[in-house]
């Protein structure tokens, strides 16, 4: 009996395996960064063999994990890999993934994205290639784009990607006219916040909110990363004794402020650690705290307001996502306060937009989510180095 | 052979069939003003006999439409009628509904609720009780205080019922700081606006809006009914030359203005209504529009802004539900236009909260509705006169 002819997958079977593959990278989120969220999935015949992720930073990346998982005595040659971003080419934590790749001796690599990390940026897949395995690149390209847009962003930028939140009432007020903010939002909404909060790098906050509200701004239960949390005061409006101080054991403290700003030894004393400003342009200073957050290896940074440094990152045109809870009340007031300040946009038709928001409720609380759409390379659908 | 025990029905079902009823109700939305929406099912033994609702202003009562449903050689003796209001006693654009059921001679009638309207206000149940009626109060009466909610508001307080509605970004702000507004939401949601003036009795702006936007205030395509436009101006900000005069000809256009506001005369030649203010208070301003309104028998008005007008509303405590369309844009800058201006409240614990508002997508906007609870008076199981 002659073999059955080799199975050649669809577009549409490839689409299918890389969401696969998709959904089992971002189950690594807030536990594998700075490194990118990747799923990995190998198939034979239309059926998977096995599948991985990259579970935590200096764990095993998906292409290994995904190898762990290969029944005994099953051999991986001929098999087709999808994978959410390309094999790395270089040792990190961990070996090059592209040498478990060529080891199991595949027919077909599929690869969602190139990795614009320096060190790999088209090499894996050269070695791949080299090899004689046909290489593809660019299925779920968006998708993939828009998983580690995070990541993407430090990478290519240094800076990390900065999420804006705020608990605003039906008619967009973050406090009253007298500067009253709590509780805006329902309990379900705040929990939803300690999640995202525990997932980041670092929790920010204006010298107003820290003097204002007195927030501790650590996840509650913990999650998987402890943010580091930092206030942006020209003038150090930190007090020794606020809660954020008081409860340095459980996570690092940062003061950014300028180099004239009195009185910080107590908090030096008490293990914050104080940032001088090199400049005097407002500007320049909220570039400096995201470009240090970069350097600190920050993909994700959230910040929680006020209105006065979220309308001066917005200026920056330096939000990359929002998180807005929508709470069904209405607290009126010429003077109440608006979520963002700054100089703000002289046109509505020159204002940002979003693609589709998410929209959920969380309790009686509407929450709504919108971030940039990436701007991802031109996308390729076959590999050209 | 002896006859099947008489059907009693249990509470569930009279649950069911008043639902029904409340659902066909619904259907005189807009059409039926300044009447209520009212619905009826005639019921025997677990089954339907005929359904009908108030229709249209000066067409039948729903009992009546019911009646004209029933097949013919039907008898509606010892029959079960589920009607969402009071039958009324009394004679108005047509005969009293009591007479209606009296005639049928039904074995129950099982009522949402007790009409407050002066004429009726407990006559008609009592009529029917009085000719041996079994007769039930207070099935779904929540429901049915919150579908005839504006009606019950007018005829309890004189007043109509004010609907706010208003477009801003997902920071809050319904205008850029320059005061450009066109256009936050998108199309879906202004063709939702169109429907809901097309309902509405009234469309009312403040003198800044009509200025700055030359709003039509129009529902295009025409609803069941032609709002009155009204500008809100006391010193009497309304072009002759602008886009509300120029249509006169499409819905009468009315000016609230102090009585020493200059230059109106060529707006009352083309036809606008001119009533001056008798009072320099700006809170007894709008409580004169509003009082206005409801002697002219409207039922629903929608407010459309801008923030000074919303919120002498507010402060009121005048606007009874919110309609808010989100758009995915920023415009940030602290002087761009928030919703609401006036004072407001100074705590988040004192603002007004709303029960579950409604979410829905209008193309990419996010659409909430919000409405006051109906202050309904203690739910009565069975009829106390
Ligand atoms: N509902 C919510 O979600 C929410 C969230 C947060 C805050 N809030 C409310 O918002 C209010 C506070 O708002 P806000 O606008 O006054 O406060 P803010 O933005 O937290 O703080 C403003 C301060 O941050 C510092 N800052 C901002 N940009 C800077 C820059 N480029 N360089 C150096 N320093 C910079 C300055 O501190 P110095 O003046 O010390 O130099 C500035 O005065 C409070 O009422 C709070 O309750 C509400
Ligand atoms: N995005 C949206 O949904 C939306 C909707 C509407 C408006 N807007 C924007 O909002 C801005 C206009 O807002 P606004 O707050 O200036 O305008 P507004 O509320 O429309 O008008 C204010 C004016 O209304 C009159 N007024 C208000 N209360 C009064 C009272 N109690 N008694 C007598 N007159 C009273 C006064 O007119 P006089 O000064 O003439 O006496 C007052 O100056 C515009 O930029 C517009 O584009 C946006």
């Amino acid at each position: 009996m002659p073999a059955p002819p080799p199975h050649s997958p669809t577009s549409e079977e490839d689409i299918r395996w890389m969401r696969r593959a998709l959904h089992l990278a971002e189950q690594g989120q807030g536990a594998v960064e700075p490194n990118p969220m990747v799923g990995c999935v190998i198939v034979r015949d239309g059926q998977p063999i096995a599948e991985g992720f990259h579970q935590r930073f200096g764990g095993p990346h998906a292409e290994r994990d995904a190898v762990a998982n290969v029944p005994a005595g099953v051999s991986l040659a001929g098999t087709t890999w999808y994978v959410t971003l390309e094999p790395c080419c270089h040792t990190g934590k961990t070996p090059p993934c592209t040498e478990a790749v060529l080891a199991a001796r595949p027919a077909r690599v599929v690869v969602a994205m190139r990795d614009p990390f320096p060190k790999v940026d088209g090499g894996g897949l050269q070695q791949i290639r080299a090899a004689g395995i046909d290489v593809q690149v660019g299925v779920c390209q968006e998708q993939a784009e828009d998983l580690n847009a995070p990541y993407l962003k430090r990478v290519r930028s240094g800076r990390p990607w900065v999420i804006a939140k705020w608990a605003m009432t039906l008619d967009g007020r973050i406090a009253t006219a007298t500067g009253n903010s709590q509780w805006i939002s329902g309990e379900a909404s705040r929990a939803e916040v300690h999640r995202l909060r525990g997932r980041c790098d670092a929790v920010i906050v204006g010298g107003g909110t820290a003097e204002a509200d007195n927030p501790t701004l650590n996840a509650r239960p913990p999650g998987p990363r402890t943010p580091t949390r930092i206030v942006v005061s020209a003038s150090g409006r930190l007090a020794v004794d606020s809660n954020l101080v008081q409860t340095i054991d459980q996570g690092p403290v940062q003061l950014f402020a300028s180099a004239d700003a009195a009185g910080l030894q107590p908090l030096v004393d008490a293990g914050v650690e104080v940032i001088q400003f090199d400049s005097d342009s407002p500007s320049d200073r909220l570039a400096m705290v995201l470009d240090h957050c970069g350097a600190a290896n920050m993909t994700n940074v959230l910040v929680e307001g006020g209105g006065d440094l979220l309308g001066g990152l917005f200026d920056l045109d330096a939000i990359d996502e929002y998180h807005v809870f929508i709470a069904p009340r209405i607290v009126g007031g010429a003077a109440a306060v608006s979520p963002l300040g700054g100089q703000g946009r002289n046109k509505i038709s020159d204002s940002p937009v979003f693609a589709t928001p998410q929209v959920s409720r969380c309790g009686d609380d509407v929450y709504v989510t919108a971030r940039r759409v990436s701007e991802s390379p031109p996308k390729s659908v076959s590999f050209n180095p």
